[in-house]
């Protein structure tokens, strides 16, 4: 088999790359290890950039985002028991699009189908080959058999822990990591969200956040520490918990109901440089993980998108190699803004079990500032909806 | 003897607050440890906020600064080989002048010289007592004598080792504490600057700073280790280090002669709370300190001169107590403040031994995101001028 880009892995990068290249005329094969079904099934955060709602208007998909995603022009912090929003749309004239991860996804499947798009599922083993030279290719198994797909390059849209980088280790590859002392216990439920914007909560007993997937399906999260079981928390003792945490009236007005997924996840920052060996690309959570706190996950995989999608597309109509060139450096300014917003927010919304006193304070001080400052929440801002591509 | 306040430290805090209440007809007196000279040899910072320049005119002591001082409307940071420049005038409409610590002392002594306020140096032992109760007093001694001073206030000026905050201790006293993992070896010489604004210079080898006390005389910093001697630098070793530190035409620039000062100071932010023990105010760095990084001790000692001394006008003229009761919590929101910015301009402007990579990288990226966005810039000018009182 032959292809112009092979793309590995079908998640929200991968399918919005190939999306834009089909639509360009460059012919990709899409390989991912699970089924369809088992992509679809993943649950993932939902605050898109207005610059990623774009990329799925301009992909031809973004018309179920734009009638059922919920546009928000802010947000709430909440700490010392008070509420203090951050108009995002008066700040910087923007704002962002509630809408899940799974729907964008499905979106882009649809749309990959419709326009003929091949995705190979379950395909095992995959491994990209020869990236350093002129002719890369990639192997996967699937049905007993070992296939080959030929082509100019390679891109590793296959998530952190996929083959792309492993294949990279030893090859001048320099990665940065932070392991945060706590982690995310989150609930779905059939609820109406408390707010129809989100709160990050600042609590002494640990952050909160309230947040949605729909007007009728709601998503909570409270920090907890790394040790906890999920089986340890029963949906009584977890809506207890976040009400405890939040603002009494606000408290009082959380619609409570039985959990339809509960999870614990750690919270990581890690970035790889470079971001290209060759013909072979890493893209999104291949390269970087940003911690939850700020939604900057799936916004940092699309502007990567966006930067390599701008540099094949000017390779194969204008065979001009400057926009490839430049796809590591492009992309990793943007993402190590990004990482620092996410770092950032994540030190000033979560209590630190080794902050001291002063720290502490340093936190509570950030806060108060913040809340006094229409500087310090523009800043803010502009890093919540997305810094310029 | 009798006055209504005893002001115990002759620094720009107790001759600031002296001079106030002298013109607003409140009897004053302050005691000082040292002689006049050893107060006005003490070198130190002298960046002032547009606030503190305005209460210097209005205790009548602000012609010599407003004519010889010289008004910055910027500053340099350098990075990554660079020189950006923070426009304080427009962005915040505000600017700073750079007028010495000792000048500020010497023009307030003059003042309150000229203006018959009573001043006793060389008071040892100087004690405050029974600030708990009605009836206040302070007992000093000189001349082999022990003095007593019956007051209705004691005001504590006198430093971060002096005796008001250790006469707290054990009442309820709390305190936060920072000290960072490295100094500052600073040298003053009789050579023109090597710019006409402040260079704050984050590199490899570590912060440096290009300051002046006027035209003809140049304050230079760079950050040491903490176990370094001031012996083991001679002025050509220091004035290597520094132009190694700075972008390559900045350090042709440099006009190099010999020092006339050289020292080495560590780093600490600090904070004691509350500020108010009954009939006793913590004012300045009795109170706390900052590390000098963007130049807030003097300005923040000056703003709880204005909070105290509103307070005590209004309780001397309105029989009012309510700004004395505020004191303590409106001095300490802003102190908090200043002591985040001076932290977060630290943090931002040293290499830290133990960053780690990660943390590098997250100090890189804030300087590369602040030197791209008009909110960020803002925010960190408005603390450097001063936030509102």
């Amino acid at each position: 088999m032959r292809t112009q880009v092979a793309i590995i892995g079908s998640g929200p990068s991968g399918l919005l790359l190939g999306q834009l290249l089909a639509d360009a005329g460059v012919d990709t094969i899409i390989l991912e290890r699970a089924t369809k079904d088992y992509v679809l099934g993943r649950i993932r955060a939902g605050v898109l950039e207005e610059g990623m709602a774009d990329m799925l208007d301009e992909a031809g998909a973004g018309a179920r985002m734009r009638r059922e995603g919920l546009p928000h022009d802010g947000f709430d912090l909440t700490f010392s028991g008070r509420h203090h929003r951050i108009d995002l749309h008066a700040l910087t004239g923007k704002r962002v699009v509630v809408y899940g991860q799974t729907e964008v996804t499905r979106d882009l499947m649809d749309r990959r189908e419709a326009t003929g798009g091949v995705t190979i599922y379950e395909a095992q083993n995959v491994q990209p080959h020869d990236f350093d030279g002129a002719s890369p290719y990639v192997t996967y198994d699937k049905d007993g058999v070992t296939h080959r797909i030929d082509c100019d390059f390679i891109a590793g849209c296959d998530g952190f822990h996929g083959p792309s980088r492993k294949a990279v280790e030893g090859k001048g590859l320099q990665t940065f990591e932070r392991v945060y002392p706590f982690g995310w216990l989150g609930i779905v439920a059939e609820v109406p969200p408390v707010s129809h914007e989100l709160i990050y909560c600042n609590h002494p007993r640990g952050f909160a956040l309230c947040s949605m997937r729909s007007n009728t399906r709601s998503r909570y999260y409270v920090q907890c520490a790394l040790d906890e079981k999920v089986e340890e928390w029963s949906d009584d003792r977890f809506w207890d918990e976040i009400r405890r945490r939040l603002p009494a009236e606000t408290a009082e007005a959380v619609t409570t109901g039985p959990s339809i997924e509960k999870s614990i996840a750690p919270l990581r920052s890690f970035v790889a440089e470079p971001m290209r060996f060759g013909r072979l690309f890493l893209v999104g959570d291949a390269a970087h993980i940003v911690p939850p706190t700020g939604a900057k996950g799936l916004n940092l995989a699309a502007s990567d998108v966006r930067y390599l999608f701008d540099g094949l597309r000017d390779y194969y109509a204008d065979k001009s190699d400057s926009g490839i060139n430049a796809y590591s450096e492009r992309a990793l300014r943007r993402v190590w803004k990004a990482e620092r917003f996410s770092w950032w927010m994540t030190n000033t919304m979560h209590r630190f079990p080794d902050a001291g006193p002063f720290g502490q304070r340093m936190q509570e001080a950030e806060l108060d500032y913040l809340s006094g400052s229409i500087a310090a929440q523009t800043s803010l801002a502009e890093n919540y909806v997305g810094l310029p591509y």
